[in-house]
Parts: structure tokens; sequence; C-alpha cells
């Protein structure tokens, strides 16, 4: 298993990237090859112990966050974000990781891999924590504009991610909404719910509203990118405000201090829970490779999780599921 | 000051109203005109330690939470909802407070009471807690499907309603959105941020993400009522994961369970904070007459602090600023 890193993504690189992928070297069978500035690179590797298993192709640009992404694309030919697709295009590395632009990537993957056949538009999807199993959200920001066809093809491409890559035998397809009725939500989302009534190869269960996907009743949840976006941040900021104002509330007795430290074991594992970093970044979607997605702010251990989570897309075979899976809903509904 | 409370709207209607209403008219300076089935309430009012000035007003209907909105509002002429608000309309009551169907009673107000000229739409909006101070979001829900023209129109109201209801004095109006820079968003978004930086009578502060909306970086928080919806609804069902999955590792110890009981004060002050039934209802504004809109789960503290909103409104001569603050921005539109 070859991986390509993008070294030069996130907000703090080529830091979090060097860091996890020495520490990934020295435990998982996987060849990383990091992608960015040479001369960096080796001056941060040389801090770590690594195991032979790391590579550096050079790249002299980088694709930054206040870049435009389109024009980025176009002129950045030697960016690091590039070369690291380039790669997997051209057979040297079997998936892509990168904690950089979004927009940049999203429109790199689909001019470098190439879209799959019968799917109009690639979405980010991405694993969340829930009280019971984690949920698969998409699309999470790629298209902050979309319209019921888009919405119905993220349910398809959902839908055989979930059932071939994640294991699940009949996904639960829902449709993120402001009410279970199906009258419920704007003109999008209602035609949307309609479109998916009708597609016997989903698992179709209707409108989620956003406390039920936290109780875990759905398996995959579809929306548009705007709303994925809003319902993702909206998710880390407000599940990090009772922690910040309970810390304040603790420091205002000696006994709930003393209590607060007996509890230390449990907020450290709920802190691991909730934490993005324990999970793998999103992967895009509906393109002709691996290509997974994290956040700019990304640790070593995000990097690390991603790049186990391309492992087990490349290892699922999940491109070539997709691709068949599409194929065959396309055939079904041609006949019926 | 007289309140017109729907008594038959909540979940477990007429419980958290009477409730409410009989607690409330024993320390505030209040009317309570109770509307709905008058054998149930008296049966329920038997029950409470009551001060005089609580009265019932018969009303033989109610509007359900199944209840087709506009069909309701057509039909049941005698609705507890409709009968409230026609003593906010004829004069016997000051506001009208109701846990019911949200769209019936938006088209009830908008029916009744009337809009506000020079504003298309009306919008519900709340205070919601922060890190900081709390934030004035909307539309949290009336408007599922919304142009420019009305995300425009709720900038203008909340930023009134901030201004002479809330004591704000340059309040900072921000427009939800997937990042921080001009050209992030879906198209609504991105024409209304153009809007809004052109419109002088408003402190725009531009795109504000989820995450800087809690930690108190805006005053009031503009979006359509599907965004708004998903948002309030993520952020209670987020801010309640932690807690539930801090519980369940806190079973796991002697130790931690109990450092838990020392920490039960912090817990209880913590889940005040972020309790919705510690804050008004939302207040639909844009209709000629003070309407708060509760939770259909409320508890009677909801109803108390939804009164008590609504008294504030009044007293804060909410309407008629509105009206004002609304004709003095299309007179200087007009003239620039």
């Amino acid at each position: 298993m070859r991986i390509a890193l993008d070294a030069m993504g996130s907000d703090a690189a080529p830091l979090p990237e060097v860091e996890g992928a020495a520490e990934l070297s020295l435990t998982d069978e996987c060849q990383i090859i990091l992608v960015g500035d040479e001369r960096k690179l080796r001056s941060q590797l040389s801090r770590h112990r690594v195991n032979g298993n790391l590579s550096i192709v050079h790249a002299t640009e980088v694709v930054t966050m206040h870049d435009n992404p389109a024009v980025a694309v176009r002129k950045k030919k030697d960016a690091s974000l590039l070369k690291a697709l380039r790669l997997v295009k051209e057979g040297h590395a079997d998936a892509c990781v990168s904690a950089g632009n979004t927009g940049a990537v999203y429109l790199a993957a689909r001019a470098i891999l190439g879209p799959i056949p019968g799917v109009a538009r690639s979405a980010i999807c991405r694993l969340l924590p829930t009280l019971r199993k984690p949920v698969l959200l998409l699309d999470l920001g790629a298209n902050p504009d979309c319209n019921a066809r888009h919405l119905t093809e993220f349910a398809e491409m959902g839908s055989v991610y979930s059932q071939r890559a994640l294991r699940v035998s009949r996904p639960r397809v829902g449709l993120l909404n402001i009410g279970e009725e199906e009258h419920k939500g704007n003109q999008l989302v209602k035609t949307v719910h309609q479109n998916l009534s009708r597609c016997h190869n989903i698992n179709f269960i209707g409108n989620v509203e956003p406390g039920a996907i936290y109780e875990g009743q759905a398996d995959v949840i579809v929306c548009d990118g705007f709303v994925g976006n809003v319902f993702l941040k909206t998710s880390e900021a407000a599940g990090k405000m009772p922690a910040k104002l309970f810390k304040r509330e603790l420091q205002r007795s000696w006994l709930s201090k003393a209590g607060a430290l007996m509890c230390l074991g449990a907020f450290k594992r709920l802190k691991n829970k909730v934490d993005a970093n324990e999970y793998s970044g999103g992967m895009l979607l509906g393109v002709n490779g691996v290509a997974i997605i994290l956040h700019g702010s990304c640790t070593n251990r995000g990097v690390i999780n991603s790049i186990r989570g391309g492992m087990r897309a490349v290892d699922g075979d999940i491109i070539e599921h997709i691709r068949l899976g599409i194929q065959e809903l396309r055939a079904s509904q041609e006949q019926s």
C-alpha cells in the first residue's frame, strides 16, 4: 500500500504531516510518499525516528487557504497537492491524503483523477460520532449549491460506500431535515424526499432531524454541502461549549475542583470520543481514486487516522465498488 | 400588562401552561388570560395556589402538531391559538404566548395581527447562549425557503430588535456561513453578503461561522429558516451528546463516580445555562403584535420565561420600534 501525503496542506504544515507519517512508518505496513518542499521535509524528518518506508517527492509550490481554488489548480502546476494526486493518477500511489484547501482538493481531484461516470458531482463524506454507531454524512461542504439530482446521487454513493466499505448490510439512508413529516423542509429537500421514496435500490428511511442523527437512527445522512457544513461546524462548536462552561463552573468550589480531578480519566476518554482527529478525514466520493481531505487544524493523530482511512478504502476496493454500484443503479433505473 | 396564553399548545398541555401561569401569578405584576378548554383548565388550576390575576377564556378547538397549519388556521376558528391572538388584536391582551404548532402560530399571527408594512416575511428570533453574551438568531424556522430580500429584511428587523429591545448600542449583525471569506457559501448567502455590505444602517460584520457564533462574535445572526432550524436543533443535540457520553464514562470507576457526586452543583448550574426553558421562547418579528412561540416540549419554567419575554417586548414597545425602524430604513434607502 502506497499513500501520497500532501505534506504542505495543514495550517501547521509540514509538522503534523511529518510527525504522523514518521509515527505510522514504525507501526503500519504502508509506504508513505511525502510530497512537498524537500529541504523542509528532510529537516523535520531528522527530528523523528522513522522507518525506511518513507520517501519524499519534491514540490516547489503550495496551494494556500487564501488561494482561489480554481485559479490555484490551473496555475500552481507544481503544488504539493496536485503532485500528490498525480502520483495516484499515474499509479505510483494508491491513495492521496491532504489537509489543504478543501475547494482546491475537490477541483484538483476532479481534474486529475476524473469523475466517476454517472454522477454529476463529487461529495465529501465522513463518519461522525453518535450515541450509537457512527453515521456517514455527505455532502460535508464540497457543493454549497445542489439540486435534487445531486442529492439523490449523494444518497446512492453514500449507500454503496456504507455497504461496501463499512460493511453495513442494508444501510438506512436518511435525509437531513427540520421535521420528520414528508411535507417539512425547503423545496429542495421536499423534491429529494419524493425522488428517494421512488428509489427502490436505496433503503430510504425518510427525513431525519439532527437529534435523531445523534441517536444513531440512520447509517447514512444526505444533505447539500452548505447545510452539511453548517451541521458539522455547529456540532463541533456546540459540542465544545458545555465542556468550556463546565470548566468554568468547576472552578467555583474546592469540592468540585477535587471532584473534577477524580473524573480526569472519564474526561480524557470523552475527549477522545468526540475529537475529530480520532477519526479519518473525509473521503471525496465520485472521483476515480481515493482522496482523503482532513481539517486544516489537524494533529498528527488526524494524519495517522486519515492515512489509515485511505488504506481501508483502498483495501475495500471502494472506487470500483462505487463505479459498479452506480452502474447497476443506472441500469435498474433505465429498466423501470 | 395582560398576556393571552394559549393553554392548549404544548405536548403536555395544559399542564406546563397552567403550572407556569399559576406560579407566575404569585410573583409577577401581570394578568394572565388562559385560553383553552375551560373545564380542563379549572380542574388543573384547582391543584395550584393561584392569585386573582388569572382568568380563563373558553375555546372549544385545538390546533395540533399534526394539523396542516394553513387548513387549521382557516377552519378551526375557535381554536385556543386563534382566540389568544384575537385577544391581542382586539386590545384585550398585550401579547400572546403559545407552545403550539409553529407553522400555525406563524400563519395565524400573520392573518390576525397582520404584517408590518415594509417587510415581506416574518421571522422567528430567539436569544441563544454563547460563551459570552447571548446572540439573537433569526430566522429559526418560519421560512424554509428564502430569497436575498427576505434575509436582508431579517437583518434589518434583528438589528432594530437588538438595539431597542435588548439595548445593544450598535449591534454587530453577521451572516451565518460556512467560511469567513466573502466568496464562501451558497448563491443565496453570497447575494445577501453583497446586499448587507451596501446597507449603511446596519453594522454588518460579514460572514460568521458556527464556531465564531459560540464565541460571541456577533449580536445578531441572520440565516434562512431551514439553516437556522438545522443550527438550532444541531446545537441542542450536539450540546447534549457530550453530557450523555460523559455520564457513561463516569460509571466506569468508583473514583469517577465519587468525583461526579462532588461536581453535582457544577453539573446543575451548567444544565440551567444551556436549558432552553431558562430562556424566553422565540418572538415572531414582522407582525403587528407581540407573539411568542415556545417549543412544544417546554416545561413550566419555559412558559414563565416566555411570558416574561413577552412582557419585556411590550415594555420595550418593540412593535412600534420595529415599525419605525423599518420606516426609517426604507426612507434612507429611497434617498440613497
